[in-house]
């Protein structure tokens, strides 16, 4: 890297050194975040998580709450990330009975200077933790895979769509 | 399920509602959880990790910081998990050149009453999620995958190894 | 509750699970909410409180800062309750030298897109717990009562003044 | 108060000044708390309520959930509780038909030098606040009310039974 | 002080008592903060600091970091701050050879109604603290000293330029 | 440094990256740490902090209350710092006239594997600029100067006198 051009990684400075970017300047508008993952468990546990959705034992009751927490909680969990004010967050859940898998979906919206992709990111990483958690008397297995951003709106940079 | 008998789920009671699990009567044995998972990313984002780790813009070494904080923060995050006094912790990278992916290691270590397997899975879904702030500049659609638990030692349960 | 209408309690979705309700496209009004509360005790504790407002052994000094303090933590408490800044509080204490009891009122103003009721409640609540904290040495049977919101002025639904 | 004497409020020093209590040479002893309060409401809120425990809109399972993690966040709320590690907590509900009335009771243990009671009522009051939090776009005049110790068992002091 | 007259510390009422001071009616103005401090060591201590920007032992980097985050934590730590949203924040160091010290500047950057002083000046004391906890096990006469407000841009107030 | 051999900076491992110092093995001890620091002010700003000790605008009451709680939070604000229990902790300040200088005592205590240093240093900062924070509408440019460790006891290390 070339000390005479600035780092196309923004958290940094031109020494190298990390800062908490400038968006001051920047205009507030409408922000939209939407991120995704899994988790994936064995067929045991599967049944239980899945029993607990229709009355009693609400596995994913819980990790939503965590979820919905957690978005609000990046500005102490990501070293650079900004304090924001999100105005909006959903944690989804979607069941596949074939490999014994919860997709986690969440959704986070705000107006203001910076994106909100930290958020939905962290929602999602903080209700499959949460899943695990409340699973792993059952099984210590389970992988969290597939953390992604699926689309964002908003901001300078425009609208983002995953390709895959 | 049969609501006279206790669900395996132990982060629940015989109703079904959550609550924390009594830890009170179990002893205090020397624990240890080690867990892994990693980050994609393209070839831009991960050129720029990799320059980062020998001077300037170094990425990895914010996520390491971020990783070990967040294992102090698991009872904050997690709604079930004890407090805890972890007595050790440390964050390893390993970088994969042919996949554009970064490993994360994450080893927490604790005498006490209960297992420090959230705690290391927490780390390394931080770290992760720092990575991912950090490159995001140059790379929206990073992904992070196989957040699992490889071992655990100590506690009644004994030792876990996982297998694949 | 039919399925098919949207629950009057607008934490949650179509389906009942819980959300953060999406206030982004809500206006930016000056907000105020003022709340109340009571703790009771036994004439020793009550003599102790009431000598301390003159010089030494401040007991609600104390109450009244972990009260201005709680009120900035809400959103950590709460788990739907959304972020914000507030811009304003007090808390101000009414001793019944009858009754042994203090009354606890707690203001907060803000302008922003939601109401600060629960700030205002939070605030009297840590504030009641805080006292219950100082004194339980020489009285555990203290009870905090009446915690209510007095009123509340700004936002879509206008002033709200409480009957009793 | 003579300045010569200690106050009966150990949280002062002899100056009257505020400390943390020394309980450096205490020893660790089995700790239970019991705390309890309650929330009335009008019968609109009560109805969705108790409806939102059978299946969608689970108002008192959020609650709960409120209730159990702000019991491992009382010494950041009041000011000089000792930080401590809770080995269990309970929330429970009970739901007053002929009053509109939600019962909230908690359970907390412990091994170690200090009380739980602050853990206990800080989880009452925090999951009654949650519920008005959720029920306050149909009930504004809510009130908390009677939260107080039922019962502490361990340590020093004894086995304390509220007598009313 | 008369108690007819406001006290010149606008943190506490007519009467005395602590408030947070109402800032609802203030305009948004572009706010920028400098602070600076320094630690000084002794000489082994001062060699592994410096030693340590160039490659492994990155004291000072870890202690940019603690600032940073610190930065976003001031409503947190000081009892009457407002809240608010940094948007911008940043640490240098700067190494004395000749009295074996370090130099720490920060400057902290917000659109706001109330002054960020206290997020700069927090940052600086805790990465000297952070210098000093990496730091200890070689020398634990360190001193922190020197930490003052240089510069303050925006708000009614004006320009703040220190004079020594 | 010799990469062959371990730093004497306890925080960074062989290969230089920052990780938890392990302190499993550690046996626990009583420990205590005593620190200070002072805050320098102008003539009316020392005026009003002496006056509030009095009755009203109690300054260095509010600022006693931000250090005790500090010390609990020094897990969440220093990177590597172990999370530990705190058993006892006082702030005392000493008013001197002549240099209108408020200095400022910390003195924290615990039993177990670690030091309570940063504990009670971080009490002292928090201190200092919750003072600054209160005085700043009438003095800018107070500075804080000074925090250092005067004694620590208990621990393999053995007693430390700071000798200046």
């Amino acid at each position: 890297m070339d000390s005479e051009t600035k780092s196309p990684l923004s958290h940094f400075d031109e020494s190298g050194n990390a800062h908490m970017v400038d968006v001051g300047a920047k205009g507030e508008t409408n922000r939209k975040a939407y991120a995704a993952g899994s988790i994936s468990m064995n067929p045991e546990a599967y049944r239980l998580v899945k029993a607990g959705t229709m009355a009693k034992g609400d596995v994913l009751g819980v990790a939503r709450i965590a979820g919905l927490m957690a978005a609000k909680k990046v500005d102490e969990l990501i070293p650079l990330a900004h304090p924001l004010l999100i105005t909006s967050s959903t944690i989804d859940f979607e069941l596949m009975d074939e490999s014994y898998t919860v997709n986690i979906f969440a959704t986070v919206g705000m107006t203001g200077k910076t994106g909100v992709e930290m958020e939905a990111l962290t929602a999602v990483s903080i209700s499959a933790l949460t899943i695990y958690d409340m699973c792993k008397a059952v099984d210590k297995s389970m992988k969290i895979s597939d953390i992604r951003l699926l689309k964002k709106t908003g901001g300078k940079s425009g609208i983002f769509i995953r390709k895959d």
